[in-house]
C-alpha cells in the first residue's frame, strides 16, 4: 500500500505551498499555513488583511474586543470586591489567554492536569495551582519534577495518605512542595469533608517536613450553572459555609490560609461574601458560551449579560438543496454534544445542531432571518467552551473580522 | 511571567528522562516516553514487556486479539455475501488500523475529510474514498493536489454546481478526478435525491472533462442502530431501493457503476441483499462501543454480539473516601458525555458517568462485583468510538495486557 515516491513527493509540494504566501485569486488558508504566516509575521500579520472568512473550516475562533472586555470586567469587579481571580486553564488551554490574564491582573492560573501544568510551563507560565489531587507514583514523580523547576507551582491534596506520598516524593526530588487542601463542598465529587478531617488534614501537611501548606481549595462545581442570580447566591454561601468554618479554624490553629480558591464564572460576583475567600477559580467568563448564557444574571433574569461571547465556531455550508435545512461542516467532532446547542451569532430563527459526527443540521423556522447557500460560512457561539477548545490545535484571534494572531493551544489534549 | 533559564533546564531534563529507559522503581510511562520506546524498540516494544496497567492515564487501548478477530469476523462476512468492505477511516483515524484492514481484504478506506485523506495519505495509505463533498474553492484545489500524487482518491459530489467546480479544479490541476455521486437516502442530511436528479448529475459528471465518473453512494446513517435486527433490516433495505433504482438506471444509460458504497456496523450483513451494492463503510465494527452494543443482532436480540469490544479507556480512581462511588480521572475529555456511558469493563452492579469535563463517576449498586481504591486503575469500554478517538493523539495496542505498539492516531482533530 506504501508510495513512497509519490508520498515524498506530496509532501514535498505540500510543503513549498504552505511555505510561500501566494495571494492566489483562491483565497483560503489551511491551519497549517496560518500558523507560518503568523510566526513569520508576527504582530504585523493583521496588517496581511486574512479576512475570517477566509479561514478554512471548521476553525476555532476568538473575538478580541470580546476577550479583552470580559478581562477588564474581570479585574475591575475583582477590585470592587477585594479578592483575586485564579483563571482556569482547563477552559482556554492556551498559554497566550494565560499570560494575558496574568498581566490584567489575576493573582496566577489554575489547571486541572499535571500534563496540563507542564506544556503551562514550558510556555513560560509559571503561577501554576493544580486543583486536582496526583495520586499515582507516576504522577507524583511528574508533579516534583514540575516543582523543581517552578518554585511557585502548589498542588492539591485530599487524604492523609496521598500527603505522605508527596512528602517523601518532595524529600526524594530536594524540594519542599506548596500543598493546598481540597474540600469537598457536598458534591463529594473530589475533596475531604470539611470540618474536623480537613482540619487534620491541614495539620499533617503543616507537620510534613517535604511539604509547605498554603491553604484550601473548595470548588462548588454544582452551583456554577444554578439559574437566577439570588438561587445561585444562596447555594454557593450555604455550600461554602462549611469551607469557610473550616477556614476559620486552621486560622485559629495557626495554620496557612493564604489560599482560599474556588468559584467559577457563575459565582465570580458572590463569592467575596463568603469568609476568608481569596480567589476565585473562573474559566468560562473569557469566552462565554450557550450554557452560561442561559443562567441569568443579577441584572437581567433571562441571560447572563456580564461577560461576552468572544469564542466562535466557524462553519461552512455543505448541502443547501433540502427545504427547511441546510448541513454544514461542524458536528459533534467540531462543537461536542453538550446542551444547549450551538447558536448562529447574529442570526435569528434557526437552530444548529451538532448531534452527528462530522455534519451540524441547521433547522429554519418560519421567522429566519436568512438562508444559506452551499460554501456560505457562519459563526456559532460554542454550547461549553471547555471540551470545544480541547478538539483544537489552534484559535485565531480576530479583531473587526481581521486575523491578528494564531493562538497555539498548547494543552489541547492534555488529559493525563 | 517567563523564566527561560528554568524553562530550558525544564526542558532538557524531561527530555532526558523520556530518552533513557530506566526501569525505576516507580513504573508508569506516559504518552512521550511509550512513543520514544516504540520507536527505539519497533516490534520488539512487547519483549520490554510493559503493561497496560504501567500506562499513564487517561489512556486509549485497543486490545489486538478483539480487533484481529473483528476483522477475520467482517472479512469472512464479505467473502460469503460476494460485497467487499470499505471502512470509514473517519472511525479510528489511524494509519495503522488502515494498513491492516487493507491487507485482510479491505478493497478501500473511507475518509470524512480532505485534511483526514491527506493525512493517511503521508502514512502510506493510497486506496481512499472521500464521502464527503468538498465545496469550498479552496478545498477543491487541496483535493485535486492530494488527486495528483494520489491516482487512487476518489471523492463525492452531490449538485452540477459543484461537479463542475470539480472538473475545472481537476482541469487546471493536470488530473482527471474521479468522482462518485453521493445519493440521499431520505435524512435530508447530504447527497442529492435519487432518480431523476441523481442520474442527471451522474450524466453530467460522465460529460465533463475533468471528471471519471465511478459510481454513487448512498450512507443511511439513520438505520445504523436501529434496534432489532429484522427493524434494522426493513428500514434499510427501504430506505436504500431509490438508491438502488438509480444504479440500475445508470447501468442501463450506459454509465459506470463501479462502486455503489453505504452502509456501515449496523447493516454490514445486510446490504449485500440491495442490488447493485459492491462495498460496506464499515466504522465502527473494529473497537465496537456501548451504542452498538445495545442494538441487538440477528442470532441475539438483546447484544450485538458480532464483533467484539475491542477499544478501551484506561482510567485511575482518584477520590474513593464516600460511601457508594469512586471518581476517576477521566471525565468528558477523555469519553466525551455520549450516551449510553461508558462500561466498566469486566465488573458488574456499577455504573460510569462522564459528565463532569475533567472527572468520571463510578457509583456502586447493591450487586457491585467490587470497590476501588484511590490510585486504581480500570477500563472502560467506549460509548462511541468515533468522537472518543478524535480527543487522544495515540493509542496503546495490547495484547494480553503487554503493550506491543504505540499507534499515532494521526488524523485526530482533522476535522477540516
Amino acid at each position: 500500500m506504501t508510495m513512497p515516491l509519490s508520498r515524498r513527493h506530496f509532501l514535498q509540494a505540500a510543503g513549498a505551498g504552505a511555505a510561500v504566501w501566494v495571494p492566489a485569486p483562491v483565497k483560503g488558508y489551511s491551519g497549517a499555513e496560518m500558523s507560518a504566516f503568523a510566526a513569520q509575521a508576527g504582530p504585523a500579520l493583521s496588517s496581511l488583511g486574512v479576512s475570517v472568512r477566509d479561514l478554512d473550516t471548521p476553525a476555532l475562533v476568538v473575538d478580541l474586543d470580546a476577550l479583552d472586555a470580559n478581562l477588564a470586567t474581570m479585574q475591575r469587579t475583582m477590585e470592587r470586591n477585594g479578592i483575586g481571580s485564579r483563571p482556569h486553564a482547563k477552559t482556554h488551554k492556551c498559554p497566550a489567554i494565560a499570560r494575558r490574564q496574568l498581566e490584567t491582573g489575576s493573582v496566577g492560573i489554575c489547571v486541572a492536569k499535571v500534563s496540563e501544568a507542564e506544556a503551562l510551563f514550558e510556555h513560560g507560565i509559571d503561577r501554576l495551582l493544580m486543583t486536582t489531587s496526583n495520586v499515582t507514583p507516576f504522577k507524583i514523580r511528574r508533579a516534583m519534577h514540575l516543582r523543581k523547576w517552578c518554585p511557585a507551582f502548589v498542588q492539591a491534596t485530599d487524604t492523609a495518605a496521598n500527603a505522605r506520598d508527596l512528602s517523601e516524593a518532595a524529600e526524594a526530588a530536594g524540594v519542599v512542595a506548596d500543598v493546598v487542601v481540597d474540600v469537598d463542598p457536598g458534591g463529594h465529587r473530589t475533596g475531604i469533608t470539611p470540618g474536623e478531617p480537613a482540619l487534620a488534614l491541614a495539620q499533617l501537611v503543616d507537620r510534613l517536613p517535604g511539604l509547605r501548606l498554603r491553604g484550601i481549595l473548595c470548588y462548588d462545581g454544582g452551583s456554577q450553572h444554578v439559574t437566577g442570580f439570588e438561587a445561585r447566591q444562596a447555594q454557593t454561601l450555604d455550600r461554602l459555609a462549611a469551607a469557610a468554618d473550616t477556614c476559620e479554624r486552621m486560622v485559629r490553629s495557626g495554620l496557612s490560609t493564604e489560599i482560599f480558591s474556588g468559584g467559577g464564572t457563575g459565582t465570580y460576583n458572590i463569592d467575596h461574601q463568603t469568609p476568608g475567600f481569596t480567589d476565585v477559580q473562573v474559566g468560562s467568563y473569557v469566552f462565554m458560551d450557550a450554557q452560561y448564557l442561559g443562567i441569568g444574571g443579577a441584572d437581567d433574569p433571562e441571560v447572563y449579560r456580564d461577560f461576552q461571547p468572544a469564542l466562535t465556531i466557524l462553519t461552512t455550508v455543505l448541502n443547501a438543496q433540502y427545504e427547511g435545512r441546510a448541513t454544514t461542516d461542524a458536528g459533534a467532532k467540531a462543537c461536542t454534544i453538550n446542551r444547549p446547542w450551538s447558536i448562529v451569532k447574529g442570526e435569528q430563527g434557526m437552530s444548529y445542531t451538532s448531534g452527528s459526527d462530522e455534519f451540524g443540521s441547521i433547522r429554519y423556522g418560519d421567522d429566519a432571518s436568512r438562508t444559506y447557500a452551499v460554501g456560505d460560512k457562519l459563526e456559532l457561539i460554542v454550547s461549553h467552551c471547555d471540551p470545544v477548545v480541547n478538539l483544537y490545535d489552534r484559535m485565531y484571534a480576530v479583531r473587526g473580522g481581521i486575523v491578528e494572531a494564531v493562538w497555539e493551544i498548547a494543552a489541547r489534549g492534555r488529559s493525563t
